[in-house]
């Protein structure tokens, strides 16, 4: 650990720097890095060099590695630490459509006065251009400060991962040796509540399936073959319907096998947080919990799992009325998993489930859409405590452990393939209108993420 | 009763009559008569003139009558008759699209090879213009044999029918008085099975409803949200799929209140039908009836109820996988009634029964699609079994007792607001395409319809 001078010394380099810190960030942004729009293909690249550049020019050993799609930007400092840490980031970014909703051009970046201070506004500024940014500014200050980078950091930054990360696990297989470390630090999440630091310690996994039931070769009408010919659409009701009992339980044999109750420790972190499940609800016109009862609602939505449809068709569903037995009927269900609860497993006991439903005159067809276990961090890693020591430092309140309902596949990949822990930071807030027009980064999330992680590092390094 | 001799020489004329009577069917099927297309109005008008110009020219005291839609067209012959028996078809026909799979032009009708004789091609030609002009020849024979008409005849011909018949009705309402029989004769279905005469005896009924199931003001991000918000598509699968047991059977309260076990000679007659399951399923690419074990096909789809879910929709269903919790999701229901069962009951037991799936935060919104009791024939009414006869003396084969799995709205329409049964006879055939490019009808459908008709009258009068 440097010595408590290093680190005011480096929180002043920051400060002194902030000005040209947000002109760089201001030209990444201006790099219209769409990774999902083949004709963005070579500002993606762009990009990819940029930062390379960048981070060549601090004094890392940077490369830029192809993939069948975008470049992997990989970099690293000397060794010499006593663990190596990698930094994750993702440096492609969310198509802007439509675009009439903008009130500026999404990659002509400003700031501008927002409602609680001064914002960058751009494509990619909170998302993830402006937080991973964080990670370069804190970099480059304990350079300029020590005259060396941190020892033994890894960075790896992405270009697909607004376009599902394709070539994001075999580069990880392909590349392991050089990319495995002790722990990953991953920026691209939220402050829990405006103002308030958070680590992410558990991310829910997710199984998606896509079920399609078969009857007879067309269309039927229902007054001739009605009582006859079996129904697509009832026979995924029922099997689909049946996947909860009354109580919301979900009825997979084994499904809740890994589950795990929540620690003491995090059950009162949680509930420090005092989160306003009737005002979280609100905010889309509901109002209660359907959760088991008694349960937190927290609880139900981070280390809870689920059964959900999340699309259904079948029939004639436009206006009036046809009296059809239709040939097929689909759906879209996932499930989000928790603990230890396995994918494969899951993903096999509902199947048999649906195919217990399905009669002999139909025929039932299975398209697996991705599986991966929850993340459950091991907090008990001294590494957790000094960086939430160091983010209360930095913003005046305590961090926060949340969970989050979503999955984030690059931490399930890290621990898949690298075998290793992930701890999620960042800066965003609620507000910062990520995947639409608008988008904006606070200017404060960028100054004060860069001194989190100054901070951070600090106490790592 | 009129003597045999009478029968012989109407159908000597009718024989006589042949090239005439095809000829005024040519005639009748140049006219466009679309109801559903605005474009031909005028043309729907022209054909219920023409055809109530031919009544005219008959002797019927014949008017066509405006509605808000398309004219009825009603005629009558001079009281003196024992009971009076109103007479049912349609004038309008289906659009004719697409036109490009038709042979020849839909409205240019031709007389053609067909696989097993001469056929008359055209749309209308067997719905319902053609069937319902074995009606008129059959009068035209009897007049021109008798010097005047089958006494007691009441004639309605309909030009909404195509287009569900939103006049029907009010029409029947308004003029009570003067279509009130003792029985109807509906000419619009077909022969059992190729060359089996048949009289459709029972006619499942329909109740038709569309749910919504609303829960957030908009799609939710299911990770966010899973395991705290609603899902309205697994509001309504549950819903849905408790509709029916796993033995098939429907589990609203008092559904099958009036459902009625077929009678000993029903039953026999239709076994004797020598229907085959196993090949009317393997048209479409089924196998096996899922009705109840031990149950006759046959039975399973004219005397047996069903529920079937007809359409369903929400979330996101295209390519691809959206982890949403949709803001809504909806279906299309409906149940076939048979015997005394009450469509409103059973409309709202399906009201309550879905209700009680609902939890608090979701809102549940039901709309009606017509609802209709099954109709089920008093055939000790002895106009049946002389029907039957006067069929088997034309056919050469007994003619059989058949229900219909579908609905014919106007007969369930004349038992409702005339408190008449009506007598279904037809002689359509499987292949006639109707609704369908290259609509025909057979000639021998044609002339031994209106020998059936003349004989049925021979029988009735």
């Amino acid at each position: 650990m440097v010595e408590a001078t290093g680190l005011v010394a480096v929180l002043e380099r920051l400060e002194a720097g902030r000005e040209a810190a947000l002109g760089r960030l201001m030209e990444f942004l201006r790099i219209p890095s769409i990774s999902t729009d083949p004709a963005h293909r070579g500002d993606v690249r762009r990009a990819a060099e940029w930062l390379c550049g960048e981070l060549a020019g601090l004094g890392f050993e940077a490369r830029v590695h192809d993939t069948p799609g975008h470049p992997m930007v990989v970099a690293r400092s000397a060794g010499g630490g006593t663990r190596p840490l990698l930094f994750y980031g993702h440096y492609d970014v969310q198509p802007v459509d439509p675009l009439d909703l903008w009130n500026r051009p999404p990659f002509d970046p400003a700031i501008e006065e927002g409602a609680t201070g001064p914002v960058i506004r751009a494509r990619g500024a909170a998302d993830d251009k402006g937080q991973l940014m964080t990670f370069v500014e804190a970099f480059r200050a304990w350079k300029e400060v020590h005259g060396a980078l941190p020892p033994d950091l890894i960075l790896l930054f992405e270009g697909e991962e607004e376009s599902g990360s394709p070539s994001l696990q075999p580069f990880l297989r392909a590349h392991a040796d050089e990319l495995r470390a002790s722990l990953a630090m991953i920026c691209d999440t939220s402050l829990y509540s405006d103002g308030r630091p958070a680590i992410t310690t558990q991310l829910r996994g997710l199984v998606g399936e896509e079920v399609v039931v078969r009857g007879a070769d067309r269309d039927l009408h229902s007054g001739s073959f009605g009582g006859l010919a079996a129904n697509p659409i009832m026979v995924l009701a029922q099997a689909l319907g049946a996947l909860k009992d009354r109580n919301g339980r979900i009825t997979l044999p084994g499904f809740y096998d890994g589950v795990e109750d929540l620690s003491d420790t995090l059950r009162q972190d949680w509930q420090a947080l005092g989160f306003d499940a009737a005002e979280f609800l609100g905010r889309v016109g509901l109002k209660a919990p359907i959760g088991e009862q008694g349960r937190a609602p927290l609880d139900m939505v981070w280390n809870q799992p689920t059964a959900e449809i999340n699309g259904i068709a079948g029939g004639y569903a436009g206006d009036g009325f046809k009296t059809v037995l239709p040939a097929e009927a689909r759906a879209k269900v996932s499930f989000r998993l928790t603990g230890r609860q396995d994918p494969a497993a899951i993903r096999a006991a509902f199947r048999d489930h649906v195919r217990r439903f399905v009669p002999a005159d139909c025929k039932v067809e299975f398209h697996e859409h991705g599986g991966s276990m929850a993340s459950v961090m091991d907090v008990s890693d001294p590494a957790f405590a000094m960086a939430r020591r160091a983010l209360g430092e930095e913003w005046g309140r305590e961090a926060a452990y949340i969970g989050a309902g979503g999955s984030i596949p690059v931490a399930g990949d890290f621990k898949l393939i690298l075998g290793m822990d992930s701890m999620l930071i960042g800066f965003g807030r609620d507000d910062d209108r990520i995947h639409s027009p608008n988008e904006k980064y606070d200017v404060e999330s960028f100054v004060k993420g860069a001194r989190s992680w100054a901070r951070i590092l600090a106490a790592l390094r």
